[in-house]
């Protein structure tokens, strides 16, 4: 029996809305149950140093906490002076899945940053962050082509991610905080549109697991996959 | 005229978003235009050593613009590994601002912090913070002593902040972006409830000002303040 | 009755002694009582990034304490590792301040950094530094004017800086360390020889203060700008 | 065909010298191919503040390559003033999968910190850096078991970990650097004795991959990690 | 012929003023000719965390350069966010050279700081530091003495330091800018009042020195530093 | 009588191991007795922003211990996120040393960073360091003139450095750890091939130490240097 009562196949509500703010070129605050992530897509001319002069963008994220998104408060990374190696280990995990399924060359010279701010933390918010950074993302784009500032699409397919994990013997969907702070293994699962993986990051936690458990945690990122890729088609509609 | 068609003693709407965060003692969305201002309050047991042992509390702020709440996206301050200027004289002036109407022998060995993170910007982004600072300080120490933690209400009376200056040789009410970033002077006023004054700050951008603009300046700050406790009571009601 | 005996419109003795470096292009070691600070001009052909191909030149201040220029020792800033919110708040105000007075088109693509070092601290450290900072600018740019460097002047005006307070309810001129440790508000005023106002920075500290406390602390304020415009005078002649 | 002529299922040559430095309570030198990591075990009396009281242990690893472990000379980290995300997320992984099979209770209220200091890098740093670490912490916990410190084992099984990819469309075992920057996939797998999964990682580059191929590389890791298992124990013996 | 005109073995005018500042237990500004170091000495209850409990106290030295010390402008270390290598070498060298004469257990657990802020720069600012430091500490721990904190008087001799160089093929003493940026050989003597060596740095620069060059240096060294100690018992009288 | 049994001028067992990692342009393992140090020659196209345009090369040192390197395990200072003041010390003494024997112009635009990384410390890591960096030097160098990237060879001596010291009234030489730490004084010399020096460092620990001991040591110095001039022939032979 799960906290939340729900079915071991079971998600929290989804939504996603867009526009959450009015400078980025594509924002949207994304829910997971009471996880709450603020995400934008600023698109700027200027790529990294190492890439520039060979005609092809790059797509980074950044990802924060704001201190009091958690139960209790957490000290401000500004404030300690760097940022922790979670926070890092977040935030490349985000860039990595989102160039995923982008073509670099067709963005041209331009680097998009999808900025992934947890408003409210419950569980969940590495993979909250990556299923909205895409539709800011996808928003962004969409009015680069609009405008005619790029011709062919360079989104190849869409992008999503979902946590499953072994809580109390059982494998489910979607943890929440009480489910995630008390899991046996946890496994966060990038998945992309068409079927295929991008990122399998797997974890035991006091348990471990065997490869038929690694496979059921799987199958249940792909049924939570599915529900975020709808939710994000209906977004930006 | 103003760009927005305001008159110059006409404030932007304001709203405020009470119980906005979950896990905070005290939060609120406070918007004034399209400024949007999260501030929630955190009591901690823990007050900072330089307090420690003297039966008092501290109330202090922090505040931080999210990197796309700009026209253009501004780094990090986590990535950069220090805190701006501007944002240490921002958060040092909300602390003192909340001191203002804290007797913090009434608050007992506790620290409130008041987060303030900017999630949109449109000029005032300060102003604002305060403002919502007191509303989701409020809130948090309504708590305090609903559950009986604290018996004599430490909060004496309200405080409120706003921006003025001059624009195109006319003082003008509540600045936006597009006003503050051509005005002659720029003034921000924190007043209290009572009719007393917590804090002047008033520069000169370009044109100085004189005594008679001070007051000018000054006067339009005590309009916008009484529009602002009235919109507090309203929140915390 | 002031703790050091003077009467509330009187300041310290001020004293400006011109030279007191030999490699800066401008210096002098400003007292205020026993508030020390020496001031340097330094004159760079190298405007920051932000300014450069504008044919504009840039001013800014940059301030720091001597680890004992205070009663007790306080811990360097290089050896923490940062400059604390407290001195980036008023090199910021240093920087402002002078700038209130300097044409900067006149100026060319160049740099004048005002280095104020305080030697021994006795309240008013920040309004020592912008008095002598004038000083130590007014000579830096008699020197490019008379090698030929700049022909117009870029300086229109005088800027000076003083505190006021409210000490056992009486507005006074000029704080010492004992009054400004113990003021019910704290006042610094920035302003410029020809009557205006660059900056007012007004704080309630403990009690608050209203719209005629601080006409009352501004009036003290001219009083003692005036002494000051006196003393730059004699002191650049 | 692979670059190094290896079969899909063939790793490098593994050694484990034992012994390699004389103060720390374990060490060893692993060699996988031509990356070689120095690791050591260090027992201190002193568990991270957060732990402290609850009569458990804690292991956590460090993770550094030389500057000229690569083909080129990276920048030192000391000497950047920070650790990369990088390397952050590698010792959190090294930590992470030692403390799998150890049982924190039994090593008391201590901490053994497992460095992984990479002298030569050809690609699988981070998989030999956690297959070395479990050898450096078998010899220290033996020495501590041979002198009376602890009485009840507290390594449960042994953990090695192993990189396989998919290259030119075919999964290979153990890839080198020349593999490893051209691999369409990357997977990391951390296996524990017994048969279970400590950790997964895989990540698709450029290529994504399906079930089938992810399953495909975890049977590969079985084989390399059972290759280093007994390695580990002819090198404890 | 050496720039200014001196004879090999003369130094250049040597001042100490005592009581520059006032809140310092002890304080002198010291000139080597050109170069001016302000020294103070402060007394604090409280030793290094790896000192105490221990009944034994400790000194210590901080250097730094006023931004505009030097011909050009440096940069301002606190803004930077580190020191340098060459300030934290003299700070260490500063520190070492003072407890070369100071009896650790007669202070008592007391941590005596000496900073040594150069104020004007003109070659052999390390060595004007050590030597008025020394006269600050004399002067601190006479004020101890005086008021009974300590009895037995922990300063055992007097430490003055001086520079030599080789400069157009012969040796010279106490070089100044123009001649120790130009020298062969470099080398800094700290000498104690008995006729002890505390240190000696001595790097060639461009070319090498041998056995008998470096007793050269040492020689002139002795007359340098004899003349340091005779002004040093007359500041301190 | 010397804790290792050596006489007074015997040093420890040398031993320089070549070739010890592939990537660099020159490498060695080098063995004082059981200091041992890994040091590494990078050359890079690019000199720093200083030297550049004039044609000229430049050699710098870098140093670091690893965490395990000695007794008891020290942080690593990438994870303090800055260098000790003795790290810094080291590494300009490094740099410094070997500058004295290359001619910069001969080298051209290049700079070859020596890397000096302490694998295991038993006293006198500075000295193997700079011992080990010539020959690293010395073979990246034999191999720019092999491929002729270089015509005449930039390297005009050999250099080496050893440290000597005081230990209970005698003078020994090559300090191990046992006597480094409870010496009188302590001496680094380092000396060229021809018979010149290039820099003492002489320090009074507890003790000071006369004209005559400086003397003593630096005979027994020379004996030392001897030694290695030898095995880096032998070495790089």
């Amino acid at each position: 029996m799960r906290p939340s009562g729900r079915a071991p196949d079971e998600m929290r509500a989804i939504t996603i809305e867009t526009g959450f703010t009015k400078h980025a070129e594509g924002s949207c605050l994304v829910s997971f149950g009471d996880t709450r992530v603020l995400c934008t897509a600023s698109v700027e001319r200027n790529v990294p140093p190492w890439m520039r002069g060979k005609g092809e963008g790059w797509v980074t994220g950044e990802y924060s906490m704001l201190p009091r998104a958690t139960h209790t408060r957490g000290q401000r990374e500004a404030a300690k002076g760097k940022q922790s190696g979670r926070t890092q280990e977040i935030q490349r995990l985000i860039g990595r899945s989102l160039r995923a399924v982008v073509d670099l060359r067709k963005l041209g010279e331009r680097q998009i940053t999808l900025d992934c701010d947890v408003i409210q933390a419950d569980g969940g918010t590495r993979t909250a962050s990556i299923s909205g950074a895409w539709v800011a993302l996808r928003l962004a784009v969409n009015g680069m082509i609009a405008n005619g500032e790029i011709k062919d699409d360079p989104i190849a397919a869409q992008v999503a991610a979902i946590s499953c994990g072994i809580f109390q013997g059982n494998p489910v969907l979607d943890l929440d905080y009480d489910e995630d702070s008390n899991a046996d293994a946890d496994a966060n699962f990038v998945l992309i549109s068409g079927g295929q993986i991008a990122e399998v990051q797997a974890t035991a936690e006091g348990a471990t697991y065997d490869e038929e458990g690694l496979l059921r945690l799987l199958r249940l990122g792909r049924i939570g996959c599915d529900r975020i890729f709808a939710a994000q088609l209906d977004a930006v509609r």
